[in-house]
């Protein structure tokens, strides 16, 4: 059976069958914007989550680990405002309160509960105020919820991210939507990163996993760069089976169809985070082909989407290519200079390691001043191939970022 | 014999005995600034170089490694405004012109000879108004033109960079001066860097480049990150022996005393790139202590100092040491966040991985404000130790990296 077409809806985390949500003040942030949100399915069903690599790991994300091994999910609160990490024992106990007491709201046991925090870290949770705002954030819970809990999870963000698509087939009419938060979408120092994917999709806890984790290969780690990862990052995939039908088996043409919306919905909310990056006014996609190996391509993607001065470069809209060169060549992959190639979406500025001239230069002169547009770097020595996304780097980063806990 | 106190003394690279050097306009720099620079030794004497690890390299670099295998030297000759990366043949023929020009004006060997060129990759280099130049910079050689020669090699950098250090030991007293310049040193993205030494120490070659290397180790590679080198980046030590006496013993109380002085000398030299760095306000020593491996240490204090968000943290004054957890967390080095202790100078803020309070936040948020101090990070597992020294990230950081060409 040939899947029809996807199409994209609205309602972000409330798009699919059987989910409610909310967004409320709870006084965590000290201006008075959203700082809880609350995610709720009617039943309980398999969750996935794929967390940070730091070392240094955030109470909510230890207890997230723990809950996760049951593999069962019903509900996500997320504050922002206070990251809860580097808090020691008291940290703790706030994470567990946290989804104890949410638990104990919605009658379901503790570890089909799910915590998640972002903001400064090092502070102490008022674990208080999230207790006197939870009966409020319960009463508010609404099948239209999707964007009050999307705006409810935002630090620095400028713009609520969500997105949801709706397909049918096998008989069934699969719906996924997510909504995420992040603008710290400057490499390599990416600052909390979370999302959450619900959907009414019959799938197994396993399945779900791995094509939740494949999905955040694609999308999320193409912008975040492995191993670059926030004490918080957290992305949590839950589903309710409501739309009914057999679950998704492993090697299904179904199952395929799914992985396309789930890897599509992760690929819009990672671009929606770089997008909205700190100070960003550019979205780059630095594409590295013909590598020798796969872990070379990464390297030098990553090399050249975390160079501060390609960065600089791009947001000057100087088409300084000498820079991409540069920082190819520091990127501990085994390139030969005379067999590189650089293109600035279709225009090309440098054959065998050197540049093409002035009238190239005028060509990707052009393209640099393009709000979205493709470096792609070949190296000319294999078949491997890699992407990331970057951004540009601003006055506006610095302004941001040297001021964000006054 | 006990070494005589090392006193500084005026002259940058001409402090030394039988040195001359200029600066002069030959018109690579659009504004009419100094651009070209020669130092000369009276005699021929052993040279030693250290160069960027860059893959891509720019072709002064392969002339000047060929011209090392002599492992003798008697003038240096850079421009500035102009890298010559990326230029292919007409690139590595022009550095080959400057080296042919200079031997044939100063009657010496081609190979005795080096080059260097700093500023836009993938230009061509304008050879002709270096040949034009040459003779006026050859009538300009005076045993003071150290300053003039400091100026000449500079690109964004704001001030000239020179030291000279002058010790009595062996019956004999030892000059060894420098200049260098560099203002890109904003990990991980060094622009080019180039320092000079001159001394008049009479050593060998194989000695004077294991001494150079030790004090390149202790000094740039402490600024730079290893393996973070631009196309260009060199550091050449010509000795000329014109101090007499016999050569310097490895082992020797001789060696050693001449060996502080060199890491003396590349120290300041180093540390003045990072005080007159792009838009920099603040010059910040990361300290790593107890780490269970030298290489964990490095990564932990690299990690840190490459980070964008503890970088603009540092320039907002903000005490945000969360960032610095964070960044200590992903380095990828086997660290307990349980036993970690941060001080900012003698203030301590997080002890076994968590925050201090109020209190401590007081404390760091007076040394924040300094221009200079240090961060000392003990992760309180082993041994090991390794520091690096960063800066702020300002608007001024992207105001000039993003209009560099214009």
């Amino acid at each position: 059976m040939q899947p029809s077409s996807i199409k994209t809806v609205k309602g972000g985390v409330t798009a699919a069958q059987g989910f409610t949500a909310s967004g409320v003040y709870a006084g965590i942030k000290k201006v008075h914007k959203p700082d809880l949100a609350l995610v709720v399915s009617e039943t309980a069903g398999p969750i996935a989550g794929v967390f940070t690599n730091n070392r240094v790991v955030a109470a909510p994300v230890i207890l997230d680990r723990l809950h996760l091994r049951h593999g069962v999910g019903q509900a996500i609160l997320v504050n922002s405002g206070n990251a809860n990490a580097c808090t020691g024992k008291p940290g703790m106990a706030a994470a567990r309160e946290m989804a104890q007491l949410t638990a104990r709201a919605l009658g379901i046991d503790t570890h089909r509960v799910f915590v998640c925090s972002t903001g400064v870290i090092g502070q102490p949770l008022p674990i208080e105020r999230i207790r006197a705002a939870l009966p409020t954030a319960m009463a508010k819970l609404r099948g239209t919820g999707g964007r009050a809990a999307a705006q409810a999870i935002l630090t620095t963000d400028l713009r609520p991210k969500e997105t949801a698509l709706r397909s049918r087939f096998g008989g069934v009419t699969i719906t996924v939507g997510g909504m995420a938060k992040g603008s710290g979408m400057i490499h390599p120092d990416m600052a909390t990163m979370l999302a959450f994917v619900t959907t009414d999709a019959t799938i197994e806890q396993p399945t779900l996993q791995q094509a939740l984790r494949q999905a955040v290969n694609q999308s999320f780690n193409c912008i975040s760069v492995d191993g670059d990862t926030s004490t918080n990052d957290t992305v949590l995939c839950l589903a309710n089976g409501r739309a009914g039908g057999p679950p998704l088996r492993p090697g299904s043409v179904e199952l395929a169809a799914f992985q396309r919306m789930l890897d599509q919905v992760c690929r819009e909310l990672a671009l929606s985070i770089c997008r909205d990056g700190e100070g960003v006014t550019k979205v780059v996609k630095i594409a590295v082909t013909h590598a020798h190996s796969p872990s070379d391509a990464r390297r030098v993607a990553r090399t050249v989407a975390t160079s501060n001065l390609v960065k600089t470069a791009l947001f000057g809209e100087d088409a300084n290519w000498g820079r991409i060169m540069g920082a190819a060549g520091r990127a501990g992959a085994a390139i030969d200079p005379n067999k590189v190639g650089v293109w600035f979406d279709r225009a090309q500025i440098v054959h065998e390691g050197v540049g093409l001239g002035p009238a190239a230069e005028k060509a990707i002169t052009k393209v640099i001043r393009r709000k979205e547009f493709t470096i792609t770097i070949d190296l000319g020595q294999g078949n491997a191939e890699a992407h990331v996304w970057t951004t540009d780097l601003s006055y506006d980063y610095v302004r941001i970022n040297a001021s964000y806990r006054s």
